[in-house]
């Protein structure tokens, strides 16, 4: 079935903004079937929105819109859509009663401007948004189903898996496209790519051949398998053995086969053995606390985190020594241990984590140059220290110390032992 | 002068690669005066081609198409040009030469799918390209001139450089747009739409018009500003004028005029004020920190922070009264004040800020439900606090208290009285 998928706003036709959704669109369209032959991005003009809505009627089984489904004068998909199928939009008083009652939620009058989001073009049915004011619309025509989305992906994602994802599977028939994702760190993407290559001949020999694409990101890299076939042989079962593959090369470097990130992985463990952690960061400034504290119930395992930035809190928070600062410098393994031994002991928790370095851009010296990190991590009677050196800017450095303390944390958790951890660089 | 931009390849119909070239060379058509109204997203399918080629003929003043140039079957960028503009492919002896020449210079014989690449429709001009195989085409019709370029960018934009840009301005004449992103926190889109609507009618009117488009995320709104005008009538400083409008209307609103984020603006202020800034998060576990120490040289302001998720982190390491937790619950304004205050003291800094609140998805309640947040900030003598309501997930629950506190420090040392600011909600 052939797909068009159009993102709607101006502000990608800028060179400031590129558009996103159609990757999350296209994502779910394919794992039912749905093949996207043409992406198109447009801006808030209606002339320009009708002549795109209007071509792709002659030959789509599905046009995907995002956006413009706001309540300003620049939202314009309701109205350019009315115009090419010639039908007329009505004011749907259920629509503007929930609309009033979310505004109401929050204490707030609704703007008269908001009436806009409650008009419908005679014919759709609504899609109920439970993020935000502007319902989706569901349009279809003799050949073509029609999907409206609002364009924030916060609302637009769940909208499709709650409401389309159904009805859209229920249209494709019986063909489906799945996908795993396998995640590791620890590893370069030639390093990887090196050790899966025998993998990949073996799997497009197969019937029907696996799809494999590596991507890949400082501190972490996606292998994306992909098979297509019918729904009667278990797609999904078929990436079974090729998940299996890459575990048996890749061994505790791979953190997770579900798409699960690393901060939900290590959460999941330690509530699994219902241990606490405490953290004390100084160049990470307190990333890898936000990350942990992202996973939904992490307060249940977080105890606490310091952000030390200067050495007066290193010593105050965590009973750093000021002659150990001294002798080895705020950036060394010495300080980075004394740290996690610090918080540890004052929060009381089983695990404490230290992690020390130089973000830049500023701040680095030859001896210490930026990129340097010293992360240490205490997990009871385990203890451990292993100086980094990262590439890239601020932001970059932050993630990849915030990404191998979780790492580390992993490992130490899964019980691989010093030696092995020692051997693993 | 309107644009259509097509990127060709199939690999950017998938889930896992996004369309980057369409970025790059709007930035430069913008320099000299085009506007990109529509970009399309196509694969290597000829009759896909040959519609998505055909559409904009009627409406653009400039196409450009980038990809499908190369040497293999999937490349039929040459093939759909030809076939709608109905013309033939003639074989031209002279890129034939050059491409042999390329190979031999590497000396490698020219593979014989490489002719493909010497095919050009009748009446094209070529354009050289001094980083790859694929020369460039350009062909006029009555309205629209057509630029044909490889895919790869370190290809394609120096190409744009060398021999477009010069050839595209000429057709433009001195015409230029300028650009400028206004962002401001703290009202809801449509508040911010309704108070801005009479500006666009005014900017709409002069010659030359003003473009505004608004562009609301949770907890930020961008207004982003356009204009486009002879290069003698300095575009850039048209802008001025209507950022100058929207300052008069939204006042300290409007956090940066430049494109600057919230931390970046907070930093600089407490920068040019040489005073420190300790934080004791909660429920933001660490995001705030985390987003202050991703501003370059923050840890020349930025003394330390705490997460304490727990009663116990707030009572050792803030000094919270046990007393004042059991009274009037963790998430309290009285608790934020003690935080606020307790970290400022601890600390030794001028500014101390206090946030706590149920980021959920569980732990809400009637009475304080998921989403409500209480921030306190203490700037030396001016002590404030604050409950808000926020919706949506955990993250972004996050987001919008890290915003808020921000945009609380950010009123605060701007001067802003308290009346003022308990004025606005």
């Amino acid at each position: 079935l052939k797909a068009c998928l159009i993102a709607i706003g101006s502000e990608m036709l800028t060179p400031l903004r590129a558009d996103t959704n159609t990757l999350i669109v296209t994502a779910r369209l394919n794992d039912i079937g749905y093949h996207v032959r043409l992406k198109v991005i447009v801006g808030d003009d209606i002339d320009d929105l009708a002549r795109q809505f209007d071509a792709p009627l002659s030959w789509a089984d599905l046009i995907v819109a995002t956006g413009g489904l706001g309540p300003t004068e620049d939202d314009l998909t309701r109205e350019a859509i009315a115009r090419v199928l010639r039908v007329p939009l009505d004011l749907d008083e259920q629509v503007l009663e929930r609309i009033r009652a979310r505004f109401a939620r929050r204490g707030i009058p609704m703007p008269d401007n908001n009436r806009r989001q409650a008009m419908v073009p005679r014919g759709a049915a609504l899609l109920d948004n439970p993020n935000g004011t502007a319902p989706g619309l569901w349009i279809e025509t003799a050949r073509t189903a029609i999907v409206l989305l609002p364009g924030p992906p916060r609302e637009m994602a769940p909208m499709f898996d709650a409401v389309i994802r159904h009805r859209l599977a229920q249209r494709a028939g019986s063909v489906r496209v799945a996908r795993r994702v396998v995640k590791l760190t620890g590893l370069s993407e030639s390093e990887t790519d090196a050790k899966a290559q025998p993998l990949y001949g073996r799997w497009r020999d197969r019937t029907p051949p696996i799809d494999a694409t590596i991507l890949a990101t400082m501190g972490q890299i996606e292998l994306h398998l992909a098979v297509q076939a019918p729904q009667s042989a278990e797609p999904a079962r078929l990436l079974e053995s090729a998940v299996a593959d890459l575990q048996e090369i890749f061994g505790a470097t791979i953190y997770s086969v579900d798409d699960r990130n690393l901060e939900t992985v290590v959460g999941q463990m330690l509530r699994d053995r219902g241990i606490t952690i405490a953290l004390a960061e100084s160049c990470t400034g307190g990333l890898l606390a936000s990350r942990l504290t992202d996973v939904p119930g992490s307060s249940g395992y977080v105890d606490r985190a310091v952000v030390c930035y200067s050495n007066q809190a290193k010593i105050d928070l965590l009973g750093v020594p000021a002659a150990l600062i001294g002798a080895s410098g705020a950036v060394s393994e010495d300080v980075a241990m004394a740290m996690a031994k610090g918080i540890r002991g004052r929060a009381g928790t089983n695990v404490g984590v230290g992690i020390t370095g130089i973000a830049g851009p500023g701040g680095g010296s030859a001896e210490k140059p930026v990129g340097m990190v010293c992360i240490a991590a205490v997990v009871d009677q385990d203890e451990r220290v292993r100086t980094f050196q990262f590439l890239g800017g601020r932001e970059l450095v932050k993630f990849q110390a915030a990404q191998s303390a979780l790492n580390m944390l992993r490992l130490m958790l899964l019980g691989e032992s010093a030696r092995e951890w020692a051997e693993r660089r």
